[in-house]
């Protein structure tokens, strides 16, 4: 059977502090439209699209209220809700949740998957939180841990118009485990939404290699995986701070079948035959057969190497 | 402290099976001399270095026999350990171990480390074999469930010049788990041999792809590893079959820092910095902070993924 899914990838350039949400949303639904009028039947965009990057500073209560949503869509988001009804287009959308849970508030970092009648799907928490809680001397200022708890919803994945879909944000993307847990739960397509600084204070002798360490592990997670990821920055230079672009989709043959070339808002779409997903498996990756389960123990078990 | 290992990987051309063990060992001899000379510290030579890789064939027991190593250093491959011992050298060497375990003959897909006096500092035995028990329709014969027993001394890792060592083997190199089980063992270098058919019948579409798909998990496997990578080519045409080289030496930026650029016999070093493991963790890969171990239940429980 013939099985396709044509997926738009929606970079954008940065967001300012002072961006109202109207403009940002308007922003969106224009590079939403571009991706429809491209022939996309599944957008992604970044994480945090909604706001800028805030954990780069310490910021305290009453200054973080306003990057945070109390529910999606709500009075502000609602005009990207109506462009996906409207254009028959179903989105993934990062952005920083402030949720009711267990009695108390509580803020994930989070991703959205929007049917293309403007419906849920399924929603990610990020599980992977980078940084730090406090700033810390030597590192580049990333507060994730300070604005976040980490996702408590696993590693879901979710039908949508045939194919299955798993969800990832930013940090995520460099762990193994993140692409082999949508694997094994179904995934043929990971969506992913990032926020990267191109210059990191910790390790400066590293910064030239900050593009290439944004594809490798996408590049090595859709082989290991067979499965397609299509990945959305934020990008450019937000408040003083350059984030890098590389927003692309990748086959799952490892492959960038598709790159975006700006740090600005931009459109990449390509036409994702999921049956590339079986050739894909012929070689090497017959999971069922190959993989060795009872060897992997300490994977599940530790976090950091024995001393 | 300023940490480095010189490491050498031994590519060699291809083992008919027409070459005597007498033969196949005095090449692997002159690999050593000519590693040595460069200021290697530690040896890699390939999968099987010491015969033609049998499993392309279907051979019955009494054909099989001499492909095996009953003991090594056995009669046949002395010469290489007292190589090792004249240029105060050690190695890793692939082979096919026939054990006396459990009260039965048993056959494994084995790598040994050997201490530059030539004794042995320890054994892996290959987890993941590829292909079959049997030959399939439409795919390259490629039977090492028909010889070989999985591996059942889990990822060791193993101290050598006070740095230390993790062994994998041919189709291993594919699999996140067995960098990530090595790098929680304390790896710091994973030596690697293998022997890889540069055309497969079961998808030619993919053929193209085959050094990439060689490099790309090695090079994610040191990135998300924070570990070195030194991998070991049986290259060129053997029994009419074409083996890919791409032997190579991987940082653990992901770079590749050397690289074997014929099919044949072919040395490449570099003096690994092990301190720029250090340099690595610092950005991103602090692993007991950051890995989520209760979240990967899964990659530990089942192989293959959910219906």
């Amino acid at each position: 059977m013939d099985r396709h899914l044509t997926l738009a990838v929606c970079q954008t350039g940065p967001v300012q502090r002072s961006a109202t949400r109207a403009e940002t949303v308007g922003r969106l639904v224009h590079l939403l439209e571009r991706a429809a009028a491209a022939g996309a039947e599944l957008a992604v965009f970044p994480e945090m699209a909604l706001t800028t990057f805030f954990p780069r500073w310490t910021l305290d209560e009453s200054e973080i209220e306003g990057f945070y949503e109390e529910r999606v869509p709500g009075p502000q988001t609602q005009p990207l809700f109506d462009a996906a009804r409207r254009l028959r287009l179903g989105f993934a959308l990062g952005y920083s949740e402030i949720a009711d849970e267990d009695g108390r508030k509580r803020r994930f970092n989070t991703m959205d998957l929007v049917d293309a009648d403007g419906s849920l799907v399924g929603r990610y928490r990020k599980i992977h939180l980078p940084g730090s809680e406090a700033s810390e001397a030597g590192t580049t200022v990333h507060l994730e841990r300070r604005y976040f708890e980490p996702g408590n919803l696993g590693f879901p994945v979710f039908a949508y118009r045939g194919a299955r879909i798993g969800l990832a944000l930013c940090n995520d993307r460099r762990w193994p485990e993140t692409y082999r847990m949508l694997c094994l739960n179904g995934a043929e397509v990971v969506l992913i939404g990032y926020n990267t600084p191109a210059v990191l204070a910790e390790a400066p002798t590293l910064d030239h290699l900050r593009m290439f360490h944004n594809h490798l592990p996408m590049q090595a997670g859709a082989y290991q995986n067979t499965v397609w990821v299509a990945a959305a920055a934020k990008a450019g230079v937000e408040e003083g701070q350059a984030l890098i672009g590389g927003s692309c989709i990748i086959a799952p043959t490892g492959e960038i079948a598709a790159l975006a070339v700006s740090v600005d808002d931009e459109v990449i779409v390509h036409r994702a035959d999921l049956g590339l997903i079986d050739t894909c498996r012929r070689v090497n990756f017959d999971f069922a057969r190959y993989r060795r389960p009872s060897e992997y123990g300490l994977i599940a078990e530790r976090a950091g190497p024995v001393a």
